[in-house]
């Protein structure tokens, strides 16, 4: 019952049959591309989750009742500023932005998505947005998708994008996706945009339980500074342009999909975390043996945000104790005395204790590499959680002590 | 009813009738002073409150055995190794301080307290300590109190000391007391030792009672980095040794003697929170107005403990929507859009909405001095909570990624 090789392909959102995007300039930042457009030549379906913030930016409001159509044209993305905290105003502001795209594309309001990312609390200068989305709608193409990719961005120092194409039935079917995403990355969301397209053909509902399948699995199981955005919004819209079948609950055609639409989340989370905020160092915080699936997450995030776990990370010290420290504080039922801690295949502690300054000294050097497995234990039961996380470095604070986020 | 006024006096714990204290060096740290003795020269009741974490250190596993009995005549500290993550050995350990403490002084093992603070994770070099304890007990005197205060110390920049007297039907009573702590303080409990004694007399259950509620409004209500410790213990001894009548439940006299316990241990936590590893500046963050005040007490920890509020904090740029962001993510009920923000008496949010760069622009001013408040009004309720917290610098990563705690 094969259905197909994932293959990854080169590009992001373009690569899907029948979608065009552009990035331009429009004057929100000085002089660095600021706002994106994706443009789906055939209407869509789509399904989407945004961020669990109660501060939701006025973007994200409007966005969760585009998503009750269920219909996607296109959306409208701008950075450097990020439309929340702005009160009625910003509202009247996003349905702007809709309603001028809309009117240029010739397609129903309700079709037309919005989202704003950068900083909290300043109104968008709304003229200069309303040009660019006319600037922008002229240079729709499927050559876009990298300018698109880089005005979406903020702090992040490079554009996101990954693509992949897989066979239904003997029938190409390609998805491809953009993301930003660097500071206030915290599970549930991370803090981000993501955008996904895809030619395949689903309905809405259908979109939306395998969407939410694969968040959950990948950018809600991330964190770089525990901090939790206004502005998280991931969009997945299915034009069917393929020529494959629509895809249909319970066949393992939709199981085929869904791994491929986890394999790009999967992608893009992990490019979001391996360029977090000062970020030195990727981290694969993983928990096992917890009571439960829930306890497991609970405990991965606690160690995955402790501030002190993480200055050790980038001090490439393994110093297990602050380890068993966040554990403890996580809140979570377990026995300290059954712990056992290693760091990519060494282990460091068993029952609880160390396993000495030998095994500490060859897990540090370890360390010093990129990128690195923890894995922790708890003997309590079955559950499993995984989360990938950063270190914290003096670059962080730089950053955002500086930078009006 | 006015009982008396308190008065800060000079001193600590050694300011108590018939308390003595010795700081020595007994060779965990190099050359620094490692090792405090505290003992009453009449056994006293005792009251303490441990760390909530569930990897508790040997000693704080001790100590809450120890606890139950209620009686108290000295107490051994050491700094520089946490006895913590150390198993059935750091057990043993533990009680053998305890019992070579209770030998020399000739007192029931019941009676002898033993506290920890340092690296999680080693052992306690345990013949050094033992001797150590020899030493201290042939130095101590009511001058040592202040040795005893550095003793205690980690990344503490200086020892933390306060006292205070009153009367109590006109017979002079005093409380007195030492604290260390400096990183991994987070509400419930802040990372610390405290140990506070009095001459007042008092049973043990009345002394659990007050110190509850005291600790609930001061080291339950500071935070530097959010993490919890392994170590912490507060303990509050009470020797009778003053002429005053014994404290009664439902009492103004005890009413006036837990005015002057709050007053220690706030003056206390304050002094953790401004000696926060690498804090430049202490926030008093108030939260008016929740639902409850269980919700104020959530929303004041999250916008205190939030990464990119406190680099906001050490960069002195008032950003506001930062704080909007952590409200919304603390997962309290309210409403975003009542929500006002004032930074000392500048008003700079409100109905949800900035005021303005001119009010940021004065708010920043403020925010260079070395303390300020933040004030939140959420308009749901009447709930309040206070967290007291500080600014994250380059520093607090430079410290932690280099020191092993």
């Amino acid at each position: 019952m094969k259905q197909s090789t994932i293959r990854d392909i080169p590009g992001g959102v373009t690569a899907v049959k029948g979608v065009r995007a552009a990035g331009v300039c429009c004057g929100i930042k000085q002089s660095a591309l600021d706002l994106a457009l994706i443009a789906s030549d055939r209407p869509a379906t789509v399904a989407g989750v945004t961020t669990s913030n109660r501060s939701k930016a006025a973007p994200v409001l409007l966005c969760e009742r585009q998503l009750k159509g269920g219909r996607f044209s296109a959306v409208v993305a701008n950075s450097g500023n990020a439309n929340a905290c702005t009160g009625s105003q910003g509202e009247r502001d996003a349905a702007q932005m809709r309603d001028r795209l809309a009117r240029i594309l010739d397609r129903p309001a309700g079709e037309i998505f919005v989202a704003s990312t950068g900083v909290i609390g300043k109104r968008l200068p709304i003229s200069k947005v309303l040009s660019g989305i006319r600037k922008g709608f002229e240079r729709l193409s499927v050559e876009g998708g990298e300018a698109a990719a880089r005005a979406i961005m903020t702090t992040d120092t490079h554009p996101k994008q990954a693509a992949v194409s897989l066979e239904l039935d003997g029938k190409p079917v390609i998805i491809g996706g953009m993301a930003k995403g660097s500071g206030m990355i915290a599970p549930n969301l991370a803090t981000m945009l993501c955008f996904v397209g895809t030619d395949a053909q689903a309905s809405a509902p259908l979109l939306r339980q395998v969407l939410r399948r694969a968040v959950g699995n990948t950018f809600n199981a991330i964190t770089v500074d525990g901090c939790m955005s206004t502005n998280d919004i991931v969009l997945l819209f299915a034009n069917g342009m393929s020529d494959a079948p629509p895809l249909k609950a319970g066949t393992p055609k939709l199981v085929a999909f869904e791994e491929a639409l986890s394999q790009i989340l999967s992608r893009l989370a992990r490019m979001i975390v391996k360029d977090g905020e000062g970020a030195t160092k990727l981290i694969r915080v993983e928990v096992r043996g917890s009571r439960t699936a829930h306890d497991a997450g609970i405990a991965a995030k606690a160690v995955a945000d402790s501030a002190l776990v993480k200055t050790a990370f980038f001090g490439e010290d393994c110093n297990w104790g602050r380890i068993m420290a966040a554990l403890g504080a996580s809140g979570i039922r377990f026995d300290p005395s059954r712990v056992e801690i290693a760091l990519d295949t060494i282990p460091v502690v068993r029952n609880g204790v160390g396993l000495g300054e030998a095994a500490e000294r060859r897990a540090a050097a370890r360390m010093r590499r990129p990128e690195f497995d923890l894995t922790i234990h708890l003997h309590a039961g079955t559950g499993e959680a995984i989360v990938l996380t950063t270190d914290m470095s003096e670059a962080y604070v730089r950053i955002n002590a500086g930078y009006r986020s």
